[in-house]
């Protein structure tokens, strides 16, 4: 039974997931408290209400759990004492386990080899020797990446032969690490999946996803992929959410090989691969998070149309002038005032009508 | 050239139109300022900032004025002493033309004479002398309407016979009234359309409307007419729109009648009758209204979906629960705690794919 209108949903971090997520509580009728340490994130503009304080302040923490009847979160990175506090006062949708196996790169491949999925072959490196019998195993080119954290490519150095070990160990900067190998995947996709409190499961259609730089560049739906792999996808992403006993959205991506799929991260929020459901579905990856979370059904996350999705980082956004004048283009811009470089703009869904061949759903 | 990011509109009204006008100014990167006299209006929960005050409040006014760059609104009931003040700082748009003509019965239906565009037989009625005239020269059934406001069946009262016009004429309570004709309509459509500073104008597939109680029910798109039907009435909404010069998004209802289409009624703003547009086209009405008043090119409001947009209508808000269920279902709720009979709650759109007949609109 969903709650009553003018419940209120916490957020903790108030980018741009954060905004649309927001967009997407007031749809159902529910307001959006959003906790932010910056001064005038992208979601103050639509939320009902904004904390601006920093994850230490307790006092803040609390006054904001009191406010609220649940609390989810659009960003991994935050401390563990701020979520204890929370979590003695509120629900944390999704769960303290999806958090902490996404914070941790060791903690995540070893829960998804215990579930039997497939990851890059990969080696936990603290030190020089460590790195040097990863290296012997998994062999070049491979890459190095601190086992905490790590977002659009930060925190990581490509390993193309062993000389360049010394480099990539120092850019971990004494933090741990884990070396994974290359994959020789064919594309990459991702899944966006929700799991709702009584454990029933929507996903969206596989996106195909191109990056440039370490950031996401556009998603495309359809995938080009099989039907078979279609379903594997989807399988792999709910067997990820039931193991975990997940509430909430979450994003998969995966690789394409030649022996099947494989797991390249998990990340337990909205995903920016799936900003192409805002025009293209009845219920967006927003909504259906702010469902799952706030206990309503999950909705119909159906495809009706063809779409590309299209990051603007940076002064991409300068192209908004031109953009606003194609047909069949939605754009979405987040409300930052400074372009710098690498820095998500905003982003345009280009729709068209699903094509013949292109099943619904 | 699109105004900057973190340009802010001015909305005057802070009810679910506002709300949603706030929710698509926030895709383009742009602030809202809403000024309502009622507290915690829906628009409040989605606004970057809210004035709360009365119409005649001078001070507060200007103070909203002066933090805005142009003012729109959500209704056409505002105070022309509040218009004169506002106009003094900041462009209004649409403009005060289109208000006064669609505040005032009398007026609009010259306006549209005048244009060449049919509509009811009328006739202006001040006391019983004029009424008795106008059902001589209109005869019965007939309709008295206040010439002023009216909105959602208030102030109407219908004639069925001669004797009932003494019951019609108190139901003005003393008011300038218009006698109108009952037109042998086969289907009430309206085109949603928006014109653009620079005279561009685009328009949506037209709806076809079902009301209930005097209350829009249902919008379902495409109409059951023909094409030929289709282009008139979008050269109807054009020729209005050219005529004011307007600036913004305007509904205008037509009746489908075997002599042709017939123009029911203008409303210089996003329309009830245009909801459907959230989920069948990349930019929707409430998008395009932001995108003309700021100056931004007009949006491609092709539709790539079929849609049935139904209104919740007091404890029809009861059904969300299973709406919510429904495939293809879009909910948007206006975060109003009270479902008093007969108030607008919230409304779904009920999505399907395109059929193979209904071309791209």
């Amino acid at each position: 039974m969903p709650p009553a209108t003018g419940a209120t949903i916490g957020i903790l971090g108030g980018g741009q997931l954060g905004r649309m997520l927001a967009v997407a509580a007031s749809r159902l009728g529910l307001r959006t408290h959003v906790y932010e340490p910056a001064a005038n994130p992208p979601a103050a503009d639509v939320a009902h209400r904004v904390t601006t304080a920093p994850y230490e302040d307790a006092q803040a923490l609390a006054a904001f759990a009191a406010s609220v009847d649940v609390v989810t979160y659009e960003f991994e990175n935050i401390p563990t004492s701020a979520l204890d506090l929370i979590e003695s006062l509120r629900p944390i949708r999704p769960n303290r386990r999806a958090l902490a196996i996404s914070q941790d790169r060791l903690l995540e491949k070893t829960f998804l080899n215990g579930e039997g999925l497939a990851t890059a072959p990969w080696c936990a490196v603290e030190d020089a020797a460590d790195l040097e019998a990863a290296l012997a195993r998994i062999g070049t080119p491979a890459i190095l990446k601190t086992t905490r954290l790590g977002y659009d490519g930060k925190g990581q150095a490509r390993i193309m032969a062993p000389e360049d070990a010394a480099d990539a160990l120092a850019a971990m900067a004494g933090q741990p690490a884990v070396l994974e190998g290359f994959i020789d995947f064919s594309r990459e996709i991702s899944v966006i999946a929700a799991r709702g409190p009584g454990g029933e499961i929507a996903a969206y259609d596989p996106g195909e996803n191109i990056h440039k730089a370490g950031i996401l560049h556009t998603t495309t739906v359809p995938a080009h992929i099989s039907p078979n792999l279609r379903s594997d996808a989807v399988l792999v992403a709910a067997r990820i959410l039931n193991a975990l006993g997940y509430v909430g959205v979450m994003g998969v991506e995966l690789f394409v090989t030649p022996g099947g799929l494989i797991v390249n991260e998990i990340a337990p929020r909205v995903h920016n691969s799936g900003h192409w459901t805002q025009n293209a579905c009845a219920v967006d990856q927003f909504e259906q998070h702010i469902r799952a979370v706030a206990g309503w059904p999950l909705g119909d996350g159906s495809r009706f149309a063809d779409v590309q999705m299209l990051n603007l980082i940076g002064d991409d956004v300068l192209r908004v002038p031109e953009l606003a004048r194609e047909a069949g283009t939605a754009i979405h811009l987040y409300g930052k005032a400074e372009a710098r470089a690498g820095r998500k703009m905003g982003h345009v869904n280009r729709v068209k009508p699903l094509r013949a061949n292109s099943a619904r759903g």
